[in-house]
């Protein structure tokens, strides 16, 4: 009986409820079914989205088995949920909502604002009326716009702050935890010119050309400059997971690598602030009044600077508790514990910046960096896996399915507002806004670097701005106005189409522009590599390592000044790393620098002689070069990667081979070493031998 | 400016509310400031849980490195939660929930129907009325109870549907996947006993004795006899969860361990079908006529055995079609996408069955024990740590959240009803009705069992019967009626008392009773290991392998059966393991066979000899051993579990010392053995010998 009512699901529902309403009395059983009706509707959306991940897991496995390379994860994705949604858009099933109008009554009519109020209590009179009428509170769900279509708005839609709450949060923690630290900061000046200014650059170019645009379209007259200049800023939001997916997959320099991944990770934070800024711009002066207020500007250029280094610092802030605890504490003995300390606290940092009105995707994204600098060395081995894994499924789970999401919605969300015209200009402002973003400061940017960025790879950075999960959950929060609800669609669709278009491109692209694949991570293109050496043993130990002097020139003063802080004070307080602050403090401090010192930081030196810092540290970076490597190994000319490769997918944080070896092999030492001695960080081979001669010398 | 705000968030709320009310014009900025403070609520109180499970990881931490045993994690959430709920309750800071009393208008009194609709319709007229009319939906949130008290509504609650689709869900998967299926099958009979028949005892003696209390109180009039049965069954799943954490510490005997933790999985998975099947009965003749219905009984008695077997059908079948996805693909190339299907297909079983109308906690019960028993096996080395890590981890944090909501909901839940005799009848009656399940049933189960469930055993299965998660997941699935809120409110103590008494209690009463601890695995109390050889080598290789023949009189004929079945045919076509279905299917079969058997499968032997089946078998009993004997290092007279004992936590998985090391050991070799030789499931040292011993001389 029950399976076969899982084919008529929908109408069991329908025949359910009207049969319970056949019968006399509202009892509490009649109340109960209705609440099991709801858990069965939502168990039917999870079910469909978890059904697309499926389909979508198998058909990326089948696709990486067959070598195919035309369609991505995400844009796989994409098509499946476009197809499901069209499915359950005209298979024309009806969950049977039933709805009331209502008015006012005399006690509401003294409600006099002019927003919709947050819950109204609606005193329903029980029929039969033996019963005292009872006052039910509903709460506001949005605007209806078109009054026949309410049926599918509970079908597999989801509260946009799903998104912004529990699916945005560990992904952008992902990008930070995983980042390669190394390149990043090799690449810091450019990369922050691209996301910090570039990003504004974008949002302004897309804001003032489709404010011209709109002016030529009159029905379009209900958007303000500062709602396209939010537009603007939405959109200008780029994503990295399906180029760096196969970026990884084909190993391609590493720099370029850096700068792609470098920028969308940066500038997901910077328009989400920057459209935070527009809104408190635009709130605190009425559009109504028109005109451009040039101290509203300025505060609102102040609201940037400082919701940016705000969340930034509670991100660090968050980091170093965490660090500490894990250091002073003794929680690594029970690495469960430690595990959700570590995931707890990575996530309250997302909460109290949000909670504090800041940006929680921007003080997460640093947190996930501190993490991996500083918390990542005081783990346990079996914390650390734990936590890399889990992140990395999280990461892989949670963007597939906002992009199965987004394909889905593009049929079942009832609020979409298609116009072509503004569509095609939203479209044109985009690539318009990237080019503006890339070509000029990528020129700015070559008078000042020493290996220069080619041609090549600036259009290959062009190409990379596809839209994204951000993108999308920016432009989904507020979906209830006429102007937002074309904004959200565009949205949709610039995501949709640079995710299948240029996503799937970019093979073609990347050969298009004679761009290198199958690169070692240290052998990198020749105008790259002609200034350093290229040995890894020798200069290239670890970023933060600095190296050997010829790349100093790279490095600006800032930079070295915070290397050696970093080094002298801030790891030897948060980790267990060597020198102690015993030994970088001046003496009047010792009291204190005892204070902070653990034993396992004094007595480690004896049996490891400051290995653990050092290839703690690169053990994190390590993480970051078993990718590239483990991509390598079926590199090559295009497309030969092959179908062995255990790091083929970007989302894979790629500790087996690297690293969890070393660590598991420390954790089978014999009992006689105690549970706490720090052969847990033992890193044979290679990996200790980079550790001492490049960190060595320095002491 | 903003750290500042963080303090005064509640009021920034206010303020910003009434400050953007006070500008004239409901534009999307003002709705965009309405999605955001909605975003900051969310995320408050998300943080607010946040904050509660790093303060109880924290305590947990120090409470076990001082070996303080008093309070256990549950218990320690459920303080913290009552703590920091009453300080939400008390300290008298209001959210501005706007709302606005409402009536049907024109069109709404064509309504007619007996029960509150689903949505409703606002025509919200914009006040300086210059832009149309807007209408807006509002969704069905639950009755107001009391009018004065709504603000609370909205703070620190969530929606019940979130426990059942979200939390419940990992707990119950984690409970089918870490169970030690050897101990488990071991006294299955006596478990399934006290589960079926006691759990269903047990509720009708609660609802028996609680209808006569009730007609003792005449203000509780309301109370059906149904409802009271329903109210039985809820209170009668009991949790393991504290339990267990101190069993599993303590080492006691594995029988002991089997039981309590078997019982209390399975009691979950009756109490939420009978509670169903309740529901049913009462759906199809409602209760107003009164009296018994024989056929409606016995259709509840059809439905619950019917609901019972179709989910365990469906979970199994998912755990099979798992396993032969993993078999049959090559996924296992790809970790994470492996990982990934694994947790998506679990996942997917809980919701088929939900959307089915069936009992998805049953369901993801028996798919976790499948997932075990097959498709671990067949998964890569990566993938085994990572699902482990994962779901021990999930369970770990659902748990724990689980327990601070309940705290914490007893001051913010604006339902609570207080009724002191009802909750008095309901502490004597889940006492009485607990005993009724364990006392009787033992006596008879001890009539037919040779080794019997000595009294001091029966007493620590009477006081384990603590009252948790599923209580109170099915207590607060419906508050709308004032009788559902009395059940809820009085669940929500029978929970926090046991849990925080009868919990903290558990070390005494083990003493008590004298209950040795410290057991080793195989070496069990007197009377039970007088029976069997207690040496693992030889009888006790896996309870899956039968062992010497005198265990056989313990074992039906079906297991026996089954146990047959399962080595020859099923496990040859779900996993890896030898002999293959080529060996044991008649000859006529074989095309069919040959098409089920996969490459890997056939070169093995040739590798390792059989090792494969065997030890992958044995690895899965192992991480039910691991568990154990971890536990017992630190083991001995009471409260002297080490501060070192890595699986001293109820909830970590016990992977790394027993299995991982083997598995990284095979992932370490040359790569001349090729990414997909069974060197992946090598299983060296004593693992290898127990399976040979065990298994060889059968074929």
């Amino acid at each position: 009986m029950s399976i076969k009512r899982l084919h008529l699901y929908f109408y069991v529902v329908v025949w359910n409820t009207l049969w319970s309403y056949c019968c006399c009395e509202p009892s509490d059983i009649e109340l109960d079914v209705k609440a099991q009706n709801t858990h069965r509707l939502d168990s039917l959306n999870l079910l469909l989205y978890t059904f697309l991940l499926i389909l979508t897991v198998l058909t990326i496995w089948l696709f990486k088995h067959r070598r195919l390379r035309y369609v991505h994860e995400t844009g796989l994705a994409v098509i499946y949920g476009l197809i499901v949604g069209a499915i359950i858009r005209y298979a024309g099933s009806t969950t049977a909502v039933l709805h009331m109008s209502v008015e006012p009554d005399d006690k509401g009519r003294e409600y006099n604002q002019s927003v919709p109020p947050d819950t109204l209590w609606l005193r329903f009179p029980n029929k039969p009326s033996t019963t005292p009428n009872k006052t039910y509170a509903y709460t506001f769900r949005g605007e209806i716009v078109d009054l026949e279509e309410n049926e599918i708005d509970l079908k597999a839609t989801f509260d946009p702050e799903i998104f912004f709450n529990i699916i945005l949060p560990p992904i952008i923690f992902h990008a930070g935890y995983s980042l390669k630290r190394k390149y990043f900061f090799r690449n810091l000046g450019a990369i922050l010119t691209y996301a910090l200014i570039g990003t504004t650059i974008s949002s302004f170019v897309v804001g003032a050309v489709m404010y011209g645009f709109v002016q030529l379209m009159p029905h379009l007259n209900t958007f303000t400059f500062l709602d396209l200049l939010y537009f603007g800023a939405v959109i200008s939001a780029t994503d990295p997971v399906t180029v760096i997916a196969i970026f990884n997959d084909l190993s391609v320099d590493v720099n370029l690598y850096a700068l792609v991944f470098g920028e969308s990770v940066l500038n997901d934070a910077v328009a989400i602030v920057l459209s935070g800024a527009i809104q408190h711009y635009s709130e605190r002066y009425q559009i109504g009044s028109g005109g451009f207020e040039a101290p509203a500007f300025f505060r609102a250029v102040g609201d940037f600077v400082g919701f940016f280094s705000l969340s930034l610092f509670i991100g660090a802030l968050m980091g170093c508790i965490t660090a500490m605890l894990t250091k002073f504490t003794r929680v690594r003995d029970f690495p469960i514990l430690e595990s959700a300390l570590f995931v707890l606290m990575s996530y309250s940092t997302f909460l109290i910046a949000e909670a504090a009105e800041l940006t929680g995707i921007v003080a997460v994204l640093f947190c996930g960096m501190c993490q991996a600098h500083y918390t990542y060395n005081n783990l346990s081995p079996d914390s650390r896996t734990r936590t890399k894994q889990l992140f990395g499924l999280l990461n892989f789970l949670a963007e597939n399915f906002i992009f199965s999401y987004i394909g889905v919605s593009m049929f079942t969300f009832p609020k979409h507002h298609f116009d072509v015209g503004f569509i095609l200009a939203s479209f044109f402002c985009a690539f318009l806004g990237r080019a503006a973003n890339i070509y000029p400061l990528s020129f700015i940017l070559n008078l000042g670097r020493k290996p220069k960025i080619p041609l090549q790879f600036q259009h290959m950075l062009f190409f990379a701005g596809l839209r994204g999960a951000m993108a999308f959950a920016l432009a989904i929060r507020n979906t209830v106005s006429d102007a937002r609800q074309r904004m959200l669609t565009t949205t949709s669709l610039l995501v949709i189409m640079t995710v299948i278009v240029l996503g799937g491109g970019t093979m073609q692209l990347l050969a298009w522009f004679k761009i290198p694949v199958g690169v070692e991570e240290e052998v990198e293109m020749l105008h790259y590599g002609g200034v350093r050496n290229t040995l890894v043993d020798t200069s290239e130990g670890s970023a933060m390592n600095a190296g050997s002097p010829s790349d100093v020139h790279e490095r600006a003063l800032l930079a070295r000044v915070w290397r050696e802080f970093d080094v002298r004070y801030v790891k030897p307080l948060l980790t267990h790393a060597r020198p102690t602050l015993l030994e970088t403090l001046p003496v009047c401090c010792n009291p204190v620098a005892r204070l902070l010192t653990t034993t396992e930081q004094m007595t480690q030196e004896t049996q490891t002689h400051s290995r653990l810092d050092s290839d703690s540290d690169l053990c994190g970076e390590e993480r970051g070069m078993g990718s590239i490597r483990g991509g390598s190994t079926g590199g090559g000319p295009l497309g030969r990667s092959g179908p062995h490769c255990r790091f083929g997918i970007h989302n894979e944080l790629p500790s087996s081979a690297g690293e969890t070896q070393p660590l598991l092999r420390a954790s089978s030492l014999p009992p006689e070493h105690g549970p706490f001695s720090s052969t847990f960080y033992s890193c044979p081979g290679p990996c200790r031998h980079t550790a001492e001669t490049a960190r060595l010398p320095r002491r």
